[in-house]
């Protein structure tokens, strides 16, 4: 499909207007702008959006989970019939080889069909049915339902390295959409075409399935302004964000100064630390060193689950020289944005003046956002007493750091801040002897991983995408899998209710046939 | 049995010191101080309460359920032993009637038991698994496997309107042990005496059961510091509070300017708004306007589900006359502070300044705390023209609008701010009639409630306590049932673990024989 692009916001069933302000995505591997211009929204359109997707609120709210199932198949497909335009489109942005984004596409449109299947089943709204007790000494125990129900408008903004899974019909829009909540997109100054690609894909989808027009809506910004507004506006009732600590910081402390605070939903930092123990090493250190070169450096380094942090025997010298000769060998790549290789640039900078030995290749002269990859070297004693050691830095880089000493592993990963994942590679026989080391890391991450790489996360029913501040903003919940479905939900309950005014989830005759919670018994549909 | 006050904190299993800060519980009905001396917790005890805590961390999230089970019985049974000493002494510092707290410490004990039953049944952690297909194209699928886990120690905050039932041993307290969280109290500055009898009960079974030592402490505090400082604390990972709108946004304040922002459950103000629609005035109004004079009235109107905003048919004057009389014609009685007091009758006199027609009787020359009961009444067009009538008044008080305009009562419900219920009075052709008016009472409440009055919260595994802000800080969850214990839960991935280094609860045999997810099907226990 070919479709032109216009640079407008997405505003329900309309497009904005083409205002002053005015910007263009970048070839990362030229760095050059390429076009179209797109135009930021004005506040004003953001208000209209925020109305829209308020009015929506309570129609959309109350179709039944069947009739959104549709509309996020109907999405799904949209999006598969854009073709190459997509595909090129987001290659064009990203300097991200185009396989990347066939499988990227699969894992979206897999979302939300994931999400559909969900809906069709049904049983998610945990709805628990207590029965009245009329006659019940001292007190008459009332009849009580509940289940989930949508929270209300979703703001959601896009992930600058999943221009498509984590963007404007990514993880947080499908399950936000499935939750029965509207969703307003902050589009991602990176790949505006890429998200006008894919808003069309939903509002064309929207109008197909004859969802109310606030359903959807979509805001081009060049700046943080239209963002932030979103976040205050009163019409919204939760927050979904990948991105920078920086940027998800700022969006919880407006989230949490609002006269109404609201739920956030923010993916952060995490700098993944990873435990090659001794017996790994020997067994088969060649592996694990290929391995982790591919979880360093795939996606440029722009994965929030790339181990940042690598924990390795103090012997482990052959497994250290192969490691960095994997990694002075790696042509460089482009970044995603000028921004990113930024902060790359000054973040390895910075650690190379507080580490001493260092693999890094020269940044000059290269071509557009590039950057080779590097690898930092350091102590365990020069770590914990170094706190900005810690620091993620976004792309292919990682530090090495030494130790044989147990106390000491466990003294490192007391020092950790929160993480989305922890890896350890060894023997069955070593998670016996580090079962201390993993009960505290337990506490600091959502995923621990043995003998395997964090990079790379499934989407199936048990994944666990999230973590302890400042992995993310709300360490209870899942941004993968079907679980997040919940991060949009909340409770509702409904007491003494006549049958024809319950929703049909808590109606006696269970029309929906869905597994429900029944005076304290749960029955399986 | 007979147990001496000390007034000191109580700090795992020793106690804190007699600081030269101390202070004394009141008589509500006469006003005046009793004995003994409370000694407020200085900041080192905190200190000391929290490294404890954060010590027994590890240990006490990794027992087995049932042995937390053990655990939440026999705080049940101590409390249960304490028998009249317990009942008496929250009776002195309340001047609420025996029968209540009789009532309010079998409420206690049995949601202790009810954690206790969930967590013998075990399957409330939710575990998932996924199994491995290691021959999957284009990437094999990992072995990923998910529960709930604890989220770290609690800061407990108690209820003054609930000396038992929401405060040492209360719903919060019981629901973080269950969830296998340490616990950390701060006593409320009302009964301090009934906190330090139930504290002692907690520390004993803790002892009995042989629990690590820093499951739980009890703070004593005149002022704020402790309370602040407890919530403050890096080693504290999640908040419970109820409370006032403004104690409660202080603490939700501290908890997001963290280093390491951390979940708040404050449960805080809501006025609970009843409509009662012409067909059941007709139908029952004197048998509603005695139902509502006892739900205004009970505990001294000091409960969070008393109805604050009653909306009323034009013609209802012979339901408005009854009702003022049967307010007019209740003895004055004590509210629980001095504190409280001071709130019910300032508020009461602003009240008093904004509306017309009030019924209410002089406080002058009451003993103690005690207050008259009070209505006030006006139209619902000065109630959409004053937004402070929407203001909690916490006591023996409710405001009566009339209104006979359909769009006039949608409009009103729209303007409503977040609420813990919403009850609606009349026949089952009105829900079908007024269904517009539940689906915006929907989006703003926790619970609905057809044909009854909001106090009275049935604890049960359905019950929703809680809704969006200002009635609580976080309207997706619970305080009430056994979804409580989610709360203090996180979800925790292990990803290709061997089976011995699992949790019970994700184990291949299934060893606790519980309900669990299993490649996407549910596997009933």
């Amino acid at each position: 499909m070919n479709v032109e692009l216009k640079g407008t916001s997405i505003i329900g069933r309309s497009r904005g207007d083409a205002t002053a302000n005015t910007f263009r995505a970048f070839d990362p591997a030229s760095g050059n702008e390429v076009e179209p211009a797109f135009y930021s929204a004005a506040l004003g359109e953001l208000e209209r959006a925020a109305t829209l997707a308020d009015a929506a609120r309570i129609p959309f709210g109350n179709i039944s989970g069947h009739e959104r199932a549709v509309f996020l198949r109907k999405i799904a497909d949209n999006i598969e019939a854009l073709g190459d335009t997509l595909i090129q489109r987001a290659t064009l942005e990203t300097s991200l080889p185009n396989a990347r984004f066939v499988g990227e596409r699969g894992r979206t449109c897999g979302q939300l069909r994931m999400f559909a299947d969900l809906l069709d089943e049904g049983s998610w709204v945990d709805a628990r049915i207590d029965h009245a007790i009329p006659d019940r000494e001292p007190l008459p125990k009332p009849d009580v339902r509940s289940m989930l129900r949508p929270v209300g408008p979703v703001a959601v903004f896009c992930a600058s390295n999943f221009p498509l899974a984590y963007s404007v019909a990514g993880g947080d829009t499908a399950s936000a959409l499935a939750a029965g909540c509207p969703v307003i997109v902050n589009a991602h100054i990176a790949h505006p075409g890429t998200a006008e690609l894919v808003g069309t894909a939903i509002m064309d989808a929207a109008r197909e399935c004859d969802m109310p027009e606030g359903v959807f809506s979509l805001l081009f910004s060049s700046g943080y302004d239209i963002g932030q507004a979103l976040v205050k506006h009163p019409a919204i009732k939760a927050v979904g964000f990948t991105g920078s600590r920086r940027g998800g910081r700022a969006l919880m402390d407006i989230a949490a100064a609002r006269p109404e605070p609201i739920p956030v939903y923010t993916e952060m930092s995490s700098v993944n630390p990873t435990f090659i123990l001794p017996s790994a090493i020997k067994e088969r250190g060649d592996a694990i060193a290929a391995g982790l070169h591919a979880s360093v450096t795939g996606g440029v380094g722009q994965f929030c689950t790339k181990p940042g942090l690598v924990f390795l025997p103090k012997d482990a010298d052959e497994f250290v020289s192969s490691f960095n000769r994997s990694i002075e060998k790696t042509a460089p790549s482009p970044l995603l944005t000028g921004g990113i290789r930024s902060s790359y640039v000054a973040g390895s900078q910075k650690r190379a003046a507080e580490v001493g030995k260092v693999v890094a290749n020269e940044e000059a002269d290269l071509p557009g956002f590039s950057v080779n990859p590097s690898a930092f070297e350091t102590s365990a004693v020069e770590f914990l007493n170094t706190p900005d050691l810690n620091d993620e830095i976004f792309g292919p880089t990682t530090l090495l750091i030494r130790s044989n000493e147990h106390e000491e592993l466990l003294s490192i990963a007391r020092s950790l801040e929160g993480q989305l994942t922890a890896s350890i590679h060894g023997t069955e026989e070593d998670m016996k002897e580090y079962a201390d080391l993993i009960a505290i890391l337990e506490t600091k991450v959502g995923r621990l991983i043995f003998n395997g790489f964090s990079t790379g996360v499934e989407v199936c029913p048990s994944m666990v995408h999230g973590g302890p501040y400042p992995a993310t903003s709300d360490g209870r919940s899942t941004a993968v899998g079907t679980r997040a479905i919940t991060r949009f939900a909340r409770l509702v309950c409904y007491q003494n209710f006549p049958d024809q005014a319950l929703p049909d989830e808590l109606k006696d005759g269970n029309p929906l046939g869905i597994s429900r919670m029944i005076d304290g018994e749960f029955m399986k549909a």
